[in-house]
Formats: C-alpha cells, structure tokens, sequence
C-alpha cells in the first residue's frame, strides 16, 4: 500500500519540473452535469500526460550507478515519452518496448525524446516476458506503467494539486487503466478527504478493474479492442488493486461512441486537445454515469493527432 | 486616441468577470522559432475569444437605461457572442446582426447565450447601413466590434496580463482584423515597454492594414476570401488605425495553408483547439515572418467546431 506522505515525496521531487497543470471550468458542462465541475487538464503535463509524474518520480529515486546504467520501459505510449523524457532529464538513458499497433506520433515523439525504440507484436508476444528479457541482457532498470509504489505515488500528485485549488469536492473521477493513476489518486482523496467518493472509469471492452472489483480478484481478460489506447490492460496491477480494492469506491465504464462524444464536446466547449483515454471520466459524467454536486475530474492526457482526431470523428 | 489609463480601467471592470487566460509555453515552439515564446490563450475566455473583454467593458460604461433598452451588434461570430454574454451579465438584451455564410456553431451559441439572431447577406449588404437601421428602429446602442475606444481597452487587457506575468517580452504578436486587439495591446506594450516591437498579422487576402500602413491612409479592399473568418474586414477602423499607425511597428501576412499548420501545430503539440483567426500570429512565428528573443503571442480565439476542424485539415 501506498500512503498519503508517498505522494506528498513524490510532490516535493516533481516541483520544479513536472508542470502543475491548470484545472478548468465550463458553465456549459456544469449545466449537462447538473454539478460544479472541476477539470484537471493533464493533456498540459509534459509528454502531453500525467504519467510524467510517476516516472519522474520512480527515475529519480533510482541510484546514480542504476541510472547510469539507463532505464527501461513497456509502454502503449504515454508512459514511453514520460520515461524518455523523465530519463533525459535525470541523465540517464530509456529503452522503450512498445506495440507494433501504437499511434505513430507516439513511437516518433518518444524517439524524438532521445529514447531507443524496440517494437513487438502485443497480440502474439508478452511484453513482459520480452521486457524482462532486455532488462537482462542491457542491464537496465524496468520502470514498470502502474504496478510500482513510486509510480502511483507520483501520478496521486494530480489529486494533489486538484485538491489543493478545489478542497471541498465530493466526488473524483478518474481513468482506469493498469490502476495506477486512481491509486495515487485515491490514496490522496481518501486521506485528505474521507468522505470523498472516488469513481474510476473505464471503456466498455477493457473492464478488467471493474470485474475485478466484483471478484474480489484480480480477473484477466482478452486485450480489449477500444480507441482508447491507453486503457487496454488486461488486468490490474497486483500493487495497484491492492489499493483500488480498499479505497476506489465504483468504477464505471463508457463505450468507444460515448468516448468520442466527450472528445468533441472537450474540443468544441472547452478548446482541450483530450486523447480517447483521457476523455473517458468526461465520458461517463456526460453519459449520467456519475453523480455529485462538486465533481473533480481527471482529464489525463492530450496525445492524439489532429488527422487521427479527425478520422475518430468521422467515424462516430 | 487610448492610453495605458484607459487599459487600467477596463482591467477594473472585467475583474472577476472575465477569464484570467493562462499563458503556455513548449519547448518544441521555443526550438522552432529560435525564441522563449509565451503564448497567451485566449481560446480559454468567456465566449471562447478575446473579444469579451471588449464587449464586457463597453456595456459596462453604458448607462442603466441605455442597457435596459438593449445593444446591437454585427460580427461574423466572436464578437457576437462576446456581446450576448456581456448584455446577458449586465442585464440587458442584445441583437446580434450576423452573415449568413457565418459558422452555424457560432450562430447557435450566439442564440444559446440568450441574443436575437438577424442573418444579412455579406456579399451584396452593408452591415453598417442595416445595423443603422435597426439601432434606431428599435432603440438599441450600437456595440462595435473594434472601432470604439472602450472596446480597444478592452482588448488591451490581454497584454497587460501578458506583460504582468511575463514582463521582458521584446516583440509582441497578435492577430489584426479590424484592429482593435493590436490597438488595444500595442498602446499597453509600448507604454509599458517602449523598446518593445509590435507585430500584426493578417491572412494574405485580407492585408487591408499592411496596406494603408503603406500608404499612410486608410485603403479599402474587396471583401477577403480566407479561413480566417474573423479577420475578413475591408478596411483598418478609423479609430483603431489612428493608434496602429502610431504605435504597431509591422504587419506581416500567412496564406490559409500557413494558418492551418499552425492550427495543427497547436493541436498535436500544444494540446489547444484554435480557430484560422486566432492562429495567425503563431503561423506568422511558424513561417519565420517574426524575429525576437522573448516573443509574446496572442492566440485570440478557439471557436472551431470539431467537423469544421476536420474539414480544413483534410483541405491542406
């Protein structure tokens, strides 16, 4: 388990360097939410996403002689340019494995960061196995997306801020994935907050979390096929539904058409550059999904192409 | 003529009332132009564009029975709705007289901020005569979009805002239509920064400035033919050109291609949705037409629908 004095470190070793996101407001989204709504923007964190955060905060806690050796990381995207970025930062060095199918911009921004780019088939091959692999023979350190203390701790630091400017929310939403950003998230609403209820969102074909939830174990299902890229986990993290068990109160799910809806009205009302994945809890507040009077949502990243933005809504 | 005093009472009055808009920075933007550039998003104001700060501060000067009667307005969008919010605030009610060949997402949110909507035809009417008409059939004021001395200061708060946050700016950037955003902000910049440079910019078509700057007087143009819908005026005001010929040092000029890698330029890597209008001043930065060490751009509005955005990228 994480505690809320992890994230309050991981604040103290990101201050300076992550960007403390700015949080937006909309009349027009108060009006379809019914609520007073709070948007944390991480499209605007470095790398385009919150998970700068949790890998600057892993990179940095790593020791010199780790660091020199050069890091290592699985990735659909966001987490790669995080690494490649915290790494370069840190003056250490990033290998990335990433899937064959991830979005283009994401392989080229990620090399663009100085990282060394490794492809594999994630239908056919395990990213683990391969990763572990790599780690082995280059003598690198793995910064694993999600299931690492020091990574959720440093993707809560997003609660943190978020609470910090709108203390009296009753209600966050946040993206599922892996588990790791609603992790920190929830570590931090529940501690400053207990009354707090804490809602992740998932799309409709990767409910693994919410499964799991229903369980009471860890359940695994078939790679979900959703436009959101990011939230493709197949099952949650051993650390990080530790965590979710005890302190995420519901998850909902959206699906790929609601996913596009809250992209154009993000783009249309709000002027944000929102990628699928992190459109989801926007998704599920304009879908009825969630209910309170002052809600803080996590808007976790911005990587999408504007041609591929494009073509998802043709698509709709 | 305005001064820095004018500016300083306009900021009183839309304190509170109008967004205080974030300045962005990137570093793939400071590599491409050579520069540290700060760029002052006013996508993220009321209405979605600069424009009500002006609208606000000119109603706001109005006397109680002038605004019970209610103002009018024409505008090819952003300034209309400017106006709608601004009257719907200030208790008053306002007739926005509107091209037909206008963004029907700017027409129905015009109406939907509570203003009546009368469509003329750009191309064969005279939007003067037929607001004329009806500012005086129905009693209405008259708020134009740029050629009035509350509505400049108005505008000039961008840069006083800009400036305050960062103060060593030594060129500032910003669109020119009708001219009076760069009216507004050349009178803050240069009374705050006499050695600073002001550069406007306009769509190739529609260089109506560049050219009476030329020539030392006013020259009229045909209606231009651009994406830069907000910028399509045919002649520099009589006011704001009395203070641009004073105090802009340049005007340059991007074609629509050049506007439009700029709007996708912002998209992918800046993660903000602006409109052609608002993203010349970054094209102009993009294309190498802006020279400088620490420039101060204006990205002025962000009302363009997500399909409209589709469109013009499939165009380029």
């Amino acid at each position: 388990m994480i505690e809320l004095a992890d994230v309050q470190a991981a604040a103290q070793r990101i201050d300076g360097v992550a960007h403390r996101t700015p949080v937006f407001t909309s009349r027009t989204l108060d009006g379809l939410a019914g609520a007073s709504v709070h948007v944390k923007a991480e499209c605007f964190q470095r790398g385009g996403a919150f998970k700068f955060r949790g890998a600057f905060n892993k990179i940095s806690s790593l020791g010199e002689d780790v660091r020199a050796r050069g890091v290592l990381a699985y990735s659909s995207g966001n987490h790669a340019q995080a690494v490649a970025i915290a790494a370069t930062l840190l003056d250490s060095s990033a290998t990335i494995l990433m899937p064959e199918d991830a979005p283009v911009a994401k392989a080229e921004a990620t090399r663009g960061y100085g990282a060394e780019v490794v492809l594999y088939d994630r239908w056919t091959e395990s990213r683990e196995e391969i990763g572990a692999r790599l780690a082995e023979e280059r003598g690198l350190e793995l910064v694993r997306p999600y299931d690492d203390p020091l990574v959720m701790a440093g993707q809560g630091t997003v609660a943190l801020e978020l609470l910090d400017e709108v203390p009296e929310l009753d209600v966050l939403v946040a993206p599922v994935g892996g588990g790791g950003l609603i992790a920190g998230c929830a570590t931090v609403a529940k501690s400053l907050r207990p009354e707090i209820r804490v809602i992740g969102v998932e799309p409709e074909a990767g409910d693994d979390t919410a499964r799991s939830l229903a369980a009471g174990e860890r359940v695994r299902i078939a790679v979900p096929r959703t436009i959101a890229d990011g939230l493709q986990a197949t099952e949650p993290g051993e650390l990080t539904f530790a965590v979710n068990r005890e302190r995420v109160d519901e998850v909902v799910s959206v699906s790929d058409a609601e996913i596009v809806d809250a992209m154009t009205f993000l783009f249309d009302r709000m002027k944000l550059v929102v990628e699928p994945s992190g459109a989801v809890a926007i998704a599920a507040l304009l879908a009825g999904r969630v209910r309170g009077e002052r809600i803080g949502v996590v808007v976790s990243g911005g990587n999408v192409g504007a041609v591929r933005f494009a073509e998802l809504l043709g698509r709709a």
